[in-house]
């Protein structure tokens, strides 16, 4: 059995708490895995009127589990304000993230499920990642460009090569290298986290129906048309580049098992448009096993008792599943 | 009562003609306004046993529409063979649009909805307009950037701000002389195509997150933002611009009647991966309605009864309501 699952809140006045208990709530429903949240105990009390008790270790989760959400509290300082972040919400955030990787690194939480945090509030008090999946890369040895971002939903798996930059610098940035080292973790992680044992790799073009053969631009002779062969070489199963527009409707969908678009929207707009509310964001590339709701603070709807928790309980299946697949890999000696 | 609907059946080597024959076979259960088809009589007769009727006029449809498929033939030179296109083929797909064209523009037509064609094998007989949408616009008098292309689906409308362009350049090719032209064409073609009084534009941005207030790039600041709000001192409802992944889920789609999107595959990718096999390409701003079926020629399964003729449907229903539409207002005097 996986040691139990730690849930990193995020920022404390965002929605986080609130899914997190909701996803206890539907832990049966859902045959989730024990886990344990990470954060202000306080934040979850403030949204949530269900069983909540405190540990101080991850193993007293298994039994604490079936009866209450059990909370690992951290950084109880200043007053939590749903839908209103502070510096106190952003330390509790950061905390609970390195708490949540510390543990998993050391083997006692099985993996590590982080919550929404706003990277605003974040830089104020002195964080400078660009985000939580550079962060945690850090904190597990890996550099920035061989952790992959990948967010998969029920019937589509996404890697965006290139991510937050502006969209008139994607084509400086799309090299060869680039797509090389993103396409190789994406496969290594399909079968390390998915079990896929050979997954196929479909790659979007950069331009309008794949540049129609160098019509509509050259990026795709320059650039990827090498690299998937090169990868092809090296015995992944790349194929590409396609019309980004006819690779998501779901005939297409079923001949891969990610698609791998040269920048943000690309890859986030298919994703965001099937499964909305059931999107999980899963860091290929890294030593533990990490998910996150592929969704944001929503500061707007805090406390009101609205937020979805599809998405966070989408994320603790995939982390349990992704980490149990590992365990059994290792207890066979397969690495 | 509106005229007949024509329907240029494209290259007469591709799919144009099974996907003219399956929507005929469709009409009741459909219930399709009365059509004939332009084209070469023996593409439909090569790739389908129903009934066929040669027509020399458009209302002569009328009669002939419940019992057979009317086809006003033309250009029958060479030998037609499905799959394999040639400069025969080629030249039925140009004359057939020049007399669906013609025919609209009289009024002998109610609408023109236009079947595939290989625009590499239209160069070859030299034909130099980058699609039949700026030839149709040509003929009608229109100028090509007031002529606007909208893709629509049963939840969706979209329209991309630029079009074939390498994503590069897109950057420099949006200002905010082509955002609003393309804006003003769309609201006016919304009521009078669709008869939405007040239609709501939303904007995509061009960025990841819509730019994150300038953090990741700027278009938004200097070029969205100001001519949305010309557009909403115009009197037109525009909003945005929103972060495009998350303006595509059921809820968010609710909130518009269209969507305006930067570039190319902002625009494709949702309607295509929602509406593979029911998108219409619909263009606004003509004094002809024109629509056409949102697929290319599939040569590869010309000639085998595998062609999906929904969009062909999609887009003859659309074609008959927005001729209806116009006619109500013209007699009511609106224009």
């Amino acid at each position: 059995m996986i040691a139990p699952l730690a849930i990193a809140m995020g920022d404390s006045a965002g929605v986080g708490p609130e899914i997190t208990a909701k996803a206890w709530k539907a832990r049966e429903l859902h045959s989730l895995a024990p886990f344990f949240a990470v954060g202000d105990i306080r934040a979850v009390e403030k949204v949530w009127d269900g069983p909540v008790t405190r540990i101080f270790s991850p193993e007293e989760a298994f039994e604490a589990f079936p009866a209450a959400l059990p909370v690992l509290s951290v950084n109880e300082a200043g007053t939590v304000t749903p839908g209103t972040p502070d510096v106190d919400s952003a330390r509790c955030a950061l905390q609970s993230l390195e708490i949540a990787v510390g543990l998993a690194s050391a083997g006692a939480a099985g993996a590590v499920v982080t919550g929404p945090v706003s990277k605003a509030q974040l830089y104020r008090i002195g964080f400078n990642y660009p985000g939580q999946t550079e962060f945690v890369a850090e904190r597990c040895g890996v550099s920035g460009e061989n952790a992959v971002m990948m967010l998969a939903g029920p019937t589509l798996r996404v890697v965006p090569i290139t991510v937050h930059v502006p969209l008139a610098e994607v084509s400086h940035l799309l090299s060869q290298e680039l797509v090389l080292a993103k396409a190789r973790v994406t496969a290594r992680g399909l079968l390390r986290n998915f079990g896929i044992e050979r997954p196929r790799l479909a790659f979007a073009g950069l331009n309008p129906h794949a540049g129609e053969s160098g019509e509509i631009g050259r990026e795709e002779i320059d650039v990827l048309i090498p690299a998937i062969a090169q990868l092809r070489e090296e015995g992944i199963d790349a194929v590409g580049p396609f019309a980004a527009d006819a690779m998501f409707h779901p005939r297409a969908r079923a001949g891969y098992d990610a698609a791998l678009c040269p920048y943000h929207d690309q890859a986030l707009i298919p994703i965001k448009t099937l499964h909305f509310d059931e999107g999980v964001n899963i860091t290929l590339g890294l030593p533990i096993v990490r998910t996150s709701p592929d969704h944001g603070t929503a500061f707007g709807i805090a406390g009101r008792d609205e937020a979805n928790p599809g998405a966070m309980i989408a994320a603790i299946r995939m982390a349990a599943s992704a980490a149990q697949r590992r365990a059994e890999s290792a207890a066979a000696g397969v690495l």
